[in-house]
């Protein structure tokens, strides 16, 4: 991150603008973001794709599935993040009420933009009032319009923007120039899934074993299906960049 | 931005006034909304044109549909933002719902220097009262009196003035002085069109392709029509200033 | 303003004294307010003339009448302001809130010095508690005691002073002296609103054009009357400075 | 006032004790009490003279009357002030609460020295809490027990002392000694005028128009009757420091 | 007071201890307390005698009544106070309020321990919580059990002690090794009273008229009793310190 | 710590993120945690062991089993922790009362999961919101989900992990590894105690006695069984860091 | 107490931890208890000794009854303190109100195990939020179960050990080391009083008079009986260290 030192004065709080417009606090939180594993969403025919590298501690000793990047919101209803976990966890709630909320009121599944409007307000408030920080959170929170699958990418500003895929979390700009060069028309699940793994691949400066991937499907009024770790490994079986990674527990 | 050392002391609140009597956080957040697309608005004589330019990232991954500058607000009732993404949102919701209690208690669509003057006292609130931020936003209001289509602006301040055509955003004077130069007389839907986008271009160091304006249109009693992409492209063909724009996604 | 290394260390809040017992911040509010236009109000023997000079955008884009400088506050009772927009928008509001209820509780029109009291303890609180500013306005509210009129003026630390006629904003110690020297024993309405006329051009450093005098009469049990720009421009016609102002937008 | 390097380090809040035990922020408040007009009041046999410069405003468009000095609070209860005229409204609109609160309680007009505690406590909040500053005012309030004058004194401490005749505001010692050397045994209300005039004048450092001073007398079981400008003006003819003052409008 | 540089920084607030545990704040507050004058308290067989030198502004033109070092609580209860005035009202309001408050639930005169608790539980608040500063008042409350006086201590810390005649206020110490030294056995009113006032002169370092002491007796089931100023003087009439003293008016 | 200079200025709010988007005050707490003794759970394949080392006072005085690390939450529900003490006792008391409020609310033992995640965003507000720092605790909560016992792992940012056996507190990374290395397919109770012991004597610079292992058996549906200090010297007999400790009182 | 440079930025609020996770207003508060007298408590076979020094204002005027250090709880409940003499009220009387609370609740007198933690966690709340600081005391509260004594010590930062004897206040840790040398198998309560005088006089630097020292006796279903002065003075006779103190007031 470049530095400056006229920069240092106008960087402690959420709710100061430095002489030429910027949030520093925001950009901060997108830098605690950068730091964790890259996390990418593909939009197919039937559905979306959430494929997430988990920071792994590398030890036989931890439960992979208790590190969770995807996450179930309701019927056709999901997301995945990238950045701190316990932050993550707070949003995802956030999200899951909100969806409980709009099902109980009009008897329907919340539609994906509402709910990614009202978390994008929710984020919007730790970035104009005292007393608190952004979230360091990134978030692709993939929903159905009909049958026709749609992904809105949520940063700590609570800026909403729509992809059809769509990285978030370490070196995103150039897994999404890798997204945005191998795409192409339209996708199987199974083309999805591959795009996705090897988008991840791209933003991991080290091979990984098959665990360190969560992978998710969503379909339309079905819950978000997290693939086994069983079922991962045997498709991405035989992939260049499955390996053994560096250790370390660098994301946490 | 011209700096001073002496300014350095009252600039960290919008509670503090500078000795020569200024808000620096108010007009720090004035230079945000500099650092976002130009949106202008021109009035016809049946109607409000608004156009933006959205600082689209340049991917066919992303749904341009999903980065709004243009929101309905009610019948009769729209407006064109520039700024942060989500501190507009915040705003619009504001208008959304000033207008609904409006047309609850009085059974009519909110008169829009109303609506303008209530978005102003809340804009004025964040400008005095400390542990919060100014909204980086400035926003062009349009709505009739009668079938008299008619403007206001709206800036960080909360202060509130008529137009007839306006810009706001980046290059803004310039824009409106291209405005103030070419405009003519009455103008119908059509002119009022090809003025404002020429205004937008005028904004813009770069050619741009027809997806990076946001497009809409406003007449009494009905809502804001967004102009379809295709129909968008189509209009503007031939435009010398459409084409293809450097890589970045600088507003957000 | 001059200025001392000393000063520096007191005049961030409005919640603390200097060493010799100045408020800082509201020296600064009112220092805003002087770099606002020139607002003055002449009693007459039937009534009040208020004339302000709008800092209009040099533009044919905007809506003079959108920039308003005086106020209907209820029959009989109006006001003229100077200093920032928005913070004027919010003590005329506090001011007709104030009347209504007044006529509501007693069923008739509040006596305009009741008025003037309610606004300054209002605007007292703001130079007394933390956490906020004073109000950048000066305000001359203008009311009669059965047909006699006066006025009161308001400034940021909630003082009043009641006058014949008086001027505020830019310059306006040098308009007031000029009001005082020219104004001679009983005024007509057209004695009242010329001498008016010539103080806010005492005031301004160059010509301007007839629209950028915001011009209203106000007399016993009416609502302020604003006149027309045309009939201002019929009024004025002739007068020296009266011509093409310089370009730029600075009161806003 | 005498400063010292140390000093600096402590005097920024009302919640904060120097080393020696002092609380800079209140002798700040005595210091802008001092910029002010000096006020006196002195007892005589039946009643209190109340006499205060009021810095005017050197114009024939200023409303003399406008500018007071001296409050009615209730039947045989007044007050004369010294500092800022909007603290001082709000501190008279406290006494004439409290007044009215006792009148309502208790069938009677409440004892002074009762008042006098009560806005003492008041005063003495704002020297204890933060988020606030002293109030600016120094007050001599005066009642009767049976039908014996009294005079209680308060200060931006919140410290009551009872006098018999005494000054506070502009050179207020000097003044307290000049009234201390002069009163003699009894006095009449003509006595206690003249002595409060002249005391005044001590007070001043130019000659000053009858009209600067604002006069008032209190009797038991009556409204405070302030003496109109042309009675006072009658009653001071010939005497020396009648004259011309200085221009300007220092105490505002 | 000795000073030491790495003190400052630990000395603004009442919720920081200095590294060696100390509170600089309420170290400051006995400082204010030390600048006023002292107080004594002597009990005797039947009851206990409270003196205390007034800082007398030395005019002829005050109320010496008017200022007050010792309080009537209830009957039998009573106290001499030495510090800021203001301060001291607050602190002998809150007292009367618990003593009635006593009175009421429990249909007795609070006892005097009791009472010294509750006071002392208030004052320490101020000394842990921030946005205030510790009360600058030391106080000696006396009361009665069955028939036998007794006194407490109280200081900004909210610390009791109990004595059987004890000096606040300026040079306590010196004051208080007086005391012990002429104290002895049991001791009549008028030997009591002696003693005080001997004490108060030792504490004072110029002679003072009789005026200047506010001298008070406390007695079982009585209200307080304070001595007229005739008695007074008639009581110290020959006693070698009794003279004329500075002029100035330093405790205020 | 590896410390540098840049980072002084981020690290005083839980609310401020450093530039390259660090938290410095939940660091900070994971130091605190590291100061005290390692604590170990080990999953069996009926239960979980807990063994923790309490920095005993090396007193024959103390009463060791005052110090716990280990608690009970529900039936097959408890804990081991390393930190602060206090803090450590609050946050048990905040997993008491959830479990409580399941089981009144749902009529079941509360999912150990479930509870972990309540925990974590408890954890998360104290990174998030101002006025207050992080819990400087980690803890090892252990459950089962049905007969199959897991532990998750809660540290000061909220973040959670499930483990088949960890370590928190001191040189938690090499206990770790420690553990990894030597656990090996399912266990009974006997060997996971065994290893957990030595896990635990691999974070301790010096030998200790028996007495210095807090203990304790969590079994499905039974209340955490906190295993005798006598059964534990028995059980650890022979140990070759079993022996006497430096003196101090290092981890309170 | 080591001071480093680098310190003093983190050691100014209870909220932040330092670079090695210490919280220094604990630290500072435990400093300001090492300043007051040694206090020691003694399990013996039926009851608990407290006994503790009281540095007494040398001075026959002084009631050496009014400074306690030992205070009655409940029946069988009792404590004794060191540190700030308000802090310490503040606390005993959360205790009382706490044993009431059980008592009125349960109908039983309240396990001392159980008020321990509800005391530490109110102490742990002022280590953990702003605004305010740690108290400064240390705490020996003692109880039974069934007719087994037991001690529990708190200190500033909430946390709880169970001892048989122990020291709190000047010389803490010599004190309990010497208690740890002397004591042996069963005591009586004449043996556990001696123990707990010498250790009191091994923290005291020089010979102190009998009535310096506070002493208690706890036993089962009874009320805290204080031992009168005459007791304590007949029981100490002869010991070394009872002789003339040195003069002076330190530990209020």
């Amino acid at each position: 991150m470049e530095m400056q030192p006229g920069q240092m004065a106008y960087d402690r709080a959420s709710t100061v603008f430095s002489p030429d417009g910027r949030l520093f606090q925001v950009e901060y939180a997108l830098q605690a973001i950068q730091m964790g594993g890259t996390a990418v969403a593909v939009t197919y025919n039937a559905g979306i794709v959430f494929v997430a590298y988990r920071n792994l501690p590398v030890s036989s000793l931890a439960e992979a599935g208790s590190i969770e990047k995807s996450f179930a919101i309701d019927a056709g209803l999901g997301c995945v993040t990238a950045g701190l976990i316990a932050d993550s966890r707070v949003l995802v709630e956030f999200l899951r009420l909100q969806a409980q909320r709009h099902r109980i009121t009009f008897g329907e599944v919340a539609p994906y933009p509402l709910l990614a409007h009202a978390l994008g307000t929710h984020l919007q408030q730790f970035t104009q009032f005292g007393g608190t920080r952004p979230f360091a959170v990134s978030l692709l929170l993939g929903g159905f319009t009909g049958s026709v699958p749609g992904l809105v990418e949520l940063d700590p500003s609570g800026a909403t923007i729509g992809w059809k895929a769509y990285a978030i979390g370490r070196n995103r700009r150039a897994v999404a120039d890798f997204l945005e060069e191998k795409i192409a028309g339209d996708r199987t699940e199974e083309q999805a899934f591959k795009l996705a793994v090897q988008a991840v691949a791209e933003g991991s400066p080290t091979p990984f074993p098959a665990e360190a991937l969560d992978a998710a499907i969503l379909e339309p009024e079905a819950e978000l299906r997290r693939i086994p770790v069983t079922e991962v490994a045997k498709r991405v079986q035989g992939m260049p960049f499955i390996g053994t990674p560096e250790r370390g527990r660098s994301s946490k």
